[in-house]
């Protein structure tokens, strides 16, 4: 078989779209980011990706249907001030460094099929402790674009992170810039514990003024409730006792 | 050598067979079914499979004489209300995803020059604990194959497995789809610490309605007593201590 | 780059040669006997298989001389009854299933042009403890040969070894079977945690009378009893205040 | 899209250049001291090399700009005893075997493009324990280069490493011999525990003998320094109480 298939919905005619991607990684900042955006917009999706690069796996939904792991692609036009927006969501990245490449790459040969010229990569930015207000960190393949993200907030600045950045959010813009499409990541400061709301709000603060659109966070803030309150639990049961001169800030706690 | 190898000892003419898959997997459940099937039906091999996704393996067997790891089809004409069936079995699954993948879509391709236009797959679900009697969950490509099995007593229901089904089971349903093979999963409650012919018993009693056939189930029976009498054995040994109030049901053992 | 490469020294004329392979293995038994037999018969390198299955890495010699890890074919003509013979050593099997398979079919091809119709396969049988007279274990693809070699003491039976038989010395027989090469392995009992020269020597008698050569022991002999010192000195300090009643057989140790 | 993928700035003009590899490996002494060659020749970059045998990752450069990891080659002419010279360097080398042969492969391609006939790889050997005066130990493909960088200080012996030489380092060696290249391995004894540019300084003064160069060596002292205080520090919170006998030398610490 392919190592890839691609089947689409759709061929939407789009003008100069910019891709967003959100796929699972930590904190799941990104994939809460980019859903919700697609809800928000209401984006539709026109077209699925499997891939051998993929578990062998499918997963179990309403009433018993099975769908096969994928990735999906959305889109939806003339929003904010007046652009397109191809969407990157799904279940897994590819399982191994040959799958990341292979994926990426032909993602990529599809954007250029849709005129995109731009790329955003949403992720976290793992800081191993619980973080109030999450900073956005950002990097990019071009001068303009951190001057542009920056003026929205977004901190740029080598060595952050450390270690690079792993995965499709990085591959895209490494990739990216060898078939000259500008792109910026922007990660959002998360505990790398848990699935981060809070955090991919953040992301969406930067996200929302770059396209110019206006979305509700009521969603988003539900969620972040919900993970307030467990790790608010979790601090009590767990960490007073070490940290009896109970702040706010809870510290590094990896 | 090519990936996959397939040879056929026959190529029987067969009309729209249902295509039933047991290989091994959690409990060995799927395997035990099939072979149990294969047995008391009187189904005949027709082909082996080859491939460099099984391990660097013989099996010694009678006499001394090795078999090379495979997998393998069995068919049966005019069975039940009158359908020809074809099984998979073999020694193993495919080592890694890709040959998950690859060893699925070589199955698929096969099947639809057979002209399968159905598939049931059947597997075990663990659930950490010994089950006197396995409820048998069901996941399906649509509709109307959940609103048939669950005249026969099958479980569907969003979620379950929380983890999807992974491997040939769930694959051969999610790239089934893809080539429009109507096909569902049949899964038998199962610990997951024994072989366990009693879920292997629930998903045939299953399947022999779905397709009108009698069996004789006293081989799986006196497997079955074997598995208890072991499991009754460890019961004594290891767990009275801990639960003096000898109740039959162990609840979670894990 | 190709994945295996081979380079010729010479193409050797041989009447349907017999093939021997003796790779590194448990005990390291297959190697030591076929690197023993190469040594006495005064086999001839004619071929050297590079392969990026095997690990990128070169071995150090004499005078800080490199040479890239590798599979070597020795013949020699003539011997015994009249039969000529290729041996495989080699520093490495191929390291995953993959490699195993593609390495295996690509000297099965190989061995055709040479016009091959018998294979013998030289390995150790782990059993976990110190064996005094090690067994040789056979299996083989058809019933002549185990005939043939339960004459010269070799045991066939059933289940032994309970996993099959792991890598080339099995595959060999598997993929032969496919090709319509008539093979049988050779397996000397050995405890698993030593290099067992003594093993070695007892696949060698069986071997020496499948051909009809004779060869003079005493290189191995040597290198036994340094095992055997080395295994004595362990037997004093770490088992005897275990087993004080010290008997000659230290049973499992496993 | 292709396993490795070679981008040109320039396609220098060179006359049977010397190739020098300093891939990241045990205490990166071949890195360090490519680099440092690089920088003291002021040698200049010519060409990335992008693999999907590297990580799927991108490193984080001044103000937040984005680099997708990769080799790179540098060239410089016309120095010391007049000639060129190639240089390897980047960030990983190949992440699996196949990715090692793959990689080393397609350099060596490159350089018969270039007209090298003589390649000098750069490593570290490690020792376990902390060395004041690295040797350096060297293997070559043949005997001529072992005699002559003997003269240079080289220390050549069979089994030195005992493992061999594992990765980029060995394999130049044994695929450039397979192609008529002559080649030599400069091993600096280090640690293995940290960093080691004194070691990498060892190496550099056999490397500018071999090539007749002269180099500034302040910028590895300096870092060479950092490191001693950092070991000493070790040394004297950890080492102190079990080795009261307070001599220069630690001896093994692993």
């Amino acid at each position: 078989m392919d190592s890839i298939v691609v089947r689409y919905l759709e061929k939407p005619k789009l003008s100069k779209p910019i891709f967003i991607e959100g796929l699972p990684g930590i904190g799941n900042v990104g994939k809460l980011a980019a859903e919700h955006l697609i809800d928000e917009l209401g984006a539709k999706k026109f077209a699925d990706i499997f891939s051998k690069y993929f578990p062998p796996q499918v997963m179990v939904q309403d009433g018993g249907l099975v769908k096969l792991v994928n990735n999906e692609l959305y889109y939806v036009k003339n929003v904010g001030r007046g652009v397109d927006v191809i969407f990157l969501v799904g279940d897994y990245q590819g399982m191994n460094p040959e799958g990341q490449y292979e994926l990426t790459d032909y993602i990529i040969r599809i954007l250029k099929e849709f005129g995109v010229e731009e790329i955003f990569t949403l992720g976290g930015y793992g800081v191993g402790r619980i973080v109030e207000k999450p900073k956005v960190y950002g990097a990019a393949t071009d001068e303009g674009l951190v001057k542009e993200m920056e003026e929205y907030g977004v901190v740029f600045s080598r060595g952050e992170p450390g270690t690079g950045i792993v995965g499709a959010s990085g591959l895209l813009l490494g990739l990216g810039a060898l078939h000259d499409i500008r792109s910026v990541c922007f990660m959002g400061e998360t505990s790398g514990y848990f699935v981060d709301p809070k955090s991919a709000r953040a992301v969406l603060e930067v996200l929302i003024q770059a396209l110019g659109v206006e979305v509700d966070f009521s969603e988003l803030e539900d969620k972040a409730k919900q993970i307030d309150a467990i790790t608010a639990r979790l601090r009590e049961t767990e960490v007073k006792p070490e940290e009896p001169a109970g702040g706010r800030d809870l510290g590094y706690i990896g």
